[in-house]
């Protein structure tokens, strides 16, 4: 019987990765003034690759992988004029208006009603709890955990702090990664809910869950949560 | 009787204002190549503390807020190769060894016997747990906790999730603004042990707060700690 639901914030409550890929192909279109026919995400990602271990994530990091990418490709031909705009992107990224997905503030408040929920977040403190302020959820959550990384002991480490049982805990999300994996290897359930974006460093780093584990389960909308969560036995 | 004590992380455990001066004064030294005599300082500043609200605290944002500062003050005349530069920086911020500053690990080993210590520090996530981890001090905390500001609403909040008592604690710091005043102002005890550098966001925004405040302690060095609480009631 579940009784507690973790849930993600980015992409699953509210659009994230869209604002960022919006940003990316403004960058790529600018960089691409400069050096017409440039792959430009991947030299990003091949960068973000890199960063991410030493800014860890977020927009800040984010942006400053994209100015140092944009310099490096265009060999100093990027101005500094272009730099400056880069930087007043990393302030409207900041301050972009929290979007909730389709369906979320009907399901979070239906399901607040008979299960204990609690926000599981990674990434930049401070942007987060702007963007968690702003969605109006807040409240409607027992508890919110925004956190460096999410990985298994990440998770444990929530479980013994809101004195959660494993076999009662669900965690809902769009990231196999950060969502799914680490919380069925504790032995929990996971929902998975796709959002049309994934970020490369999200995506799937091996295949130890996949559609036949009977603890991982695929919807295609949070509206599908509640009549999901009353089959389970 | 005092039994859990808030420990501040930079500037108090460890160096941190120093190496920002370090690279501030590097960029300093560039920006006057292009533009000699100007007052850098006093323009990074005006825009910190408007940037501060969007970025937070931290590196990342301090870097950005020097490269903004940089390409207006010089209308653009700083190169990109210059930007690429103070790219480079922020990698290195955050790679920065850290270094306890004198007496802290003596003084944190003779302090856990008796006493709950929880370390309560603001700004980057990512880069605060990685200090963290750095510093060696991690296992000798019994909470650990990374907030957005430290403001009252923030420490009544850990007051309640680890039931700390408020007239039985006490918050040693650097900060007038970020570790003193609040907790005074929640009826808690304060330790202040100057840094000898203060970012001009911490520097004191009030009075509210002085030496003869009877819950307000000043001592020179962190040493000192274990025999003033153990001179109180």
């Amino acid at each position: 019987m579940i009784d507690t639901i973790g849930l993600d914030a980015d992409d699953t409550l509210w659009h994230n990765e869209s604002i960022f890929a919006n940003y990316e192909d403004r960058m790529a279109q600018l960089v691409s003034t400069h050096l017409p026919g440039i792959n430009f995400h991947d030299r990003l990602i091949d960068l973000e690759r890199r960063n991410v271990r030493i800014f860890g994530y977020g927009i800040k990091g984010f942006v400053l992988s994209m100015i140092e990418t944009a310099i490096e490709a265009t060999e100093g031909r990027i101005t500094s004029e272009e730099i400056h705009t880069i930087v007043g992107w990393a302030k409207e990224m900041h301050q972009h208006p929290v979007e909730l997905l389709d369906g979320v503030a009907e399901t979070i408040h239906e399901l607040e009603i008979n299960y204990r929920l609690v926000l599981i977040t990674k990434g930049d403190l401070w942007n987060q709890e702007t963007k968690i302020a702003a969605s109006g959820l807040a409240d409607h959550f027992d508890a919110i955990e925004i956190v460096a990384e999410k990985d298994e002991a990440t998770y444990a480490r929530i479980f013994t702090r809101h004195d959660i049982a494993v076999d009662r805990f669900v965690m809902v999300g769009n990231s196999i990664r950060s969502d799914i994996e680490p919380v069925i290897a504790l032995g929990s359930h996971a929902v998975h809910i796709p959002y049309h974006l994934t970020w490369d460093l999200e995506q799937r780093i091996n295949l130890s869950v996949d559609s036949v584990h009977p603890h991982y389960t695929e919807l295609s909308n949070i509206r599908q949560l509640p009549t999901w969560l009353a089959s389970q036995p």
